[in-house]
């Protein structure tokens, strides 16, 4: 039974609260707005700590993974509570379009289309469209954002979750000097090197695989991409590990690149929420110390 | 995408593993078995804490609230990281019985049926043969657990929310000594007063009111039952807050009958797990110093 209090009356354009709750002295909202990149009605999550209300706060994105919305990581992870005592701005994303036209995997399977736009611009029909989840994140979601929010776009760090590790890198990596910090649950090191990955990028950006490489982590760091620093935790029971995720192409291209890379193999831990729950702390205090150093 | 490892060969009549994830240091776990007093499959959330590998530990129950299952407090709470720090075992049954032969509201409503047990034995037909969830709790599930997980069942403590406030409080006050500590969330203080106790104790125990004073906190108050103490967190957001929860009856019957209540009237928080979540670190602590403080 989670109360909802919509904004009265939300200016044509404008974002409505969905969602406006109390929590740990802060503000829990989800918004609702109409995105012109997109062409569909977005969602998001946004957490306003208590030191928003005297001046803004720098950002921290979330990218969730397959399957998930801007609800997973806003009532799983328990990242309110050090956000509220950092001052942090916690901004979570749906994972793709959705509505009526937006069309879904042709099988209905949970790996690709709604639940599953994997943070790039698709180029086929007739995916083309709508997802365009790249351009809606790193365009037109943070003026949305600073509208609604009093949040600092001139400090913004990212993170994400297996699919949105994916993201949180590639994002990162394509868009230098956009987040001045960034780290990753479990993510997707390699999306041409595994089923997920061969999936969705050969029907989203077409059978040529050197267009894949500009959403490839290992690939755009190879071909000269970098990061100040990176943190990621990865957990030695998911059972994704193996087959999708291959923490070791990442750490091997970091280390070949020279990308001082902090890689956690967090013993014992499985893909699921819990593990991010449980470290989830760590990430925002580094994020905090990166952001708190940033220009202002 | 959470990762399940169901254990291999339960024995018949024990609890099966459905979910296993390491979290904080411990793990939490989801099982499921066979229960005599319901007659039907119940599933319960169970955290053991990191000090569970090396000796049993207190419990702390937590009752949910309407529409809830087990997995809302599990995933949404956040309090496996304070009873990891505590070392405390965290318990969240189900609110009802489940399964294709149960009974429920004939409208389908939320408030009663399944998610709706009201932590009571049903005494009227057809929910009497199911509806036993307060023997389930008190008598079948605490052998169940000390059976499953390093439980010291000589500490326990018990919460809730909401409906599983009232549960929490009513169970509390009708079996003495079990419960070496109390509190809760957004109770529901005196079901005889309210549309959702009022629906529910109705049906479940018949039209003389007489009967609903047993399981109506405020009226086993006055009736002469006691607590040691009790903490209760209400927002003054919440929107049940006037019509249903109505914690100034409890106030009142606490002061008449000398139990010492810490009622903290949490400015702006709704009825929501991002208000328990906020709280919940309170009301663990709350817990462990009378859990440390019980005989072991």
């Amino acid at each position: 039974m989670a109360a909802a209090n919509p904004s009265a009356n939300p200016k044509p354009g404008a974002p409505e609260a969905v969602l406006t709750s109390r929590c740990f002295g802060g503000t829990q909202y989800v918004f609702r707005h109409r995105s012109e990149t997109t062409g569909t009605d977005m969602r998001f999550a946004a957490f306003v700590p208590p030191q928003g209300e005297t001046g803004k706060r720098p950002v921290v994105w979330f990218l969730a993974g397959l399957t998930c919305t801007e609800e997973n990581f806003t009532v799983k992870a328990g990242a309110q509570r050090v956000a509220a005592e950092l001052g942090l701005v916690l901004i979570a994303p749906d994972t793709s379009p959705r509505g009526e036209d937006v069309p879904d995997d042709p099988d209905g399977a949970y790996d690709f289309g709604l639940g599953a736009g994997f943070y790039l611009d698709a180029t086929q029909p007739p995916w083309a469209r709508h997802y365009r989840m790249e351009s809606y994140i790193i365009r037109e979601l943070p003026e949305v954002v600073a509208g609604a929010v009093p949040a600092d776009m001139t400090r913004q760090g990212i993170m994400g979750h297996s699919m949105g590790g994916h993201g949180a890198l590639t994002l990162a990596l394509r868009h230098p000097g956009r987040f001045a910090s960034v780290s990753a649950f479990a993510p997707i090191a390699s999306p041409m090197n595994c089923p997920w990955g061969e999936k969705a990028l050969g029907a989203y950006l077409g059978a040529d695989r050197a267009a894949w490489r500009a959403h490839d982590a290992c690939a755009l760091i190879e071909d000269g991409a970098r990061l100040r620093a990176l943190l990621v935790d990865q957990g030695t029971a998911d059972g994704f590990l193996q087959n999708q995720l291959k923490p070791d192409l990442l750490e091997a291209a970091c280390a070949k690149a020279g990308i001082p890379l902090t890689l956690r193999r967090q013993e014992g831990y499985d893909h699921s929420y819990f593990f991010i729950a449980s470290f989830v702390e760590d990430h925002l205090r580094w994020h905090a110390r990166a952001l708190s150093a940033a220009a202002s």
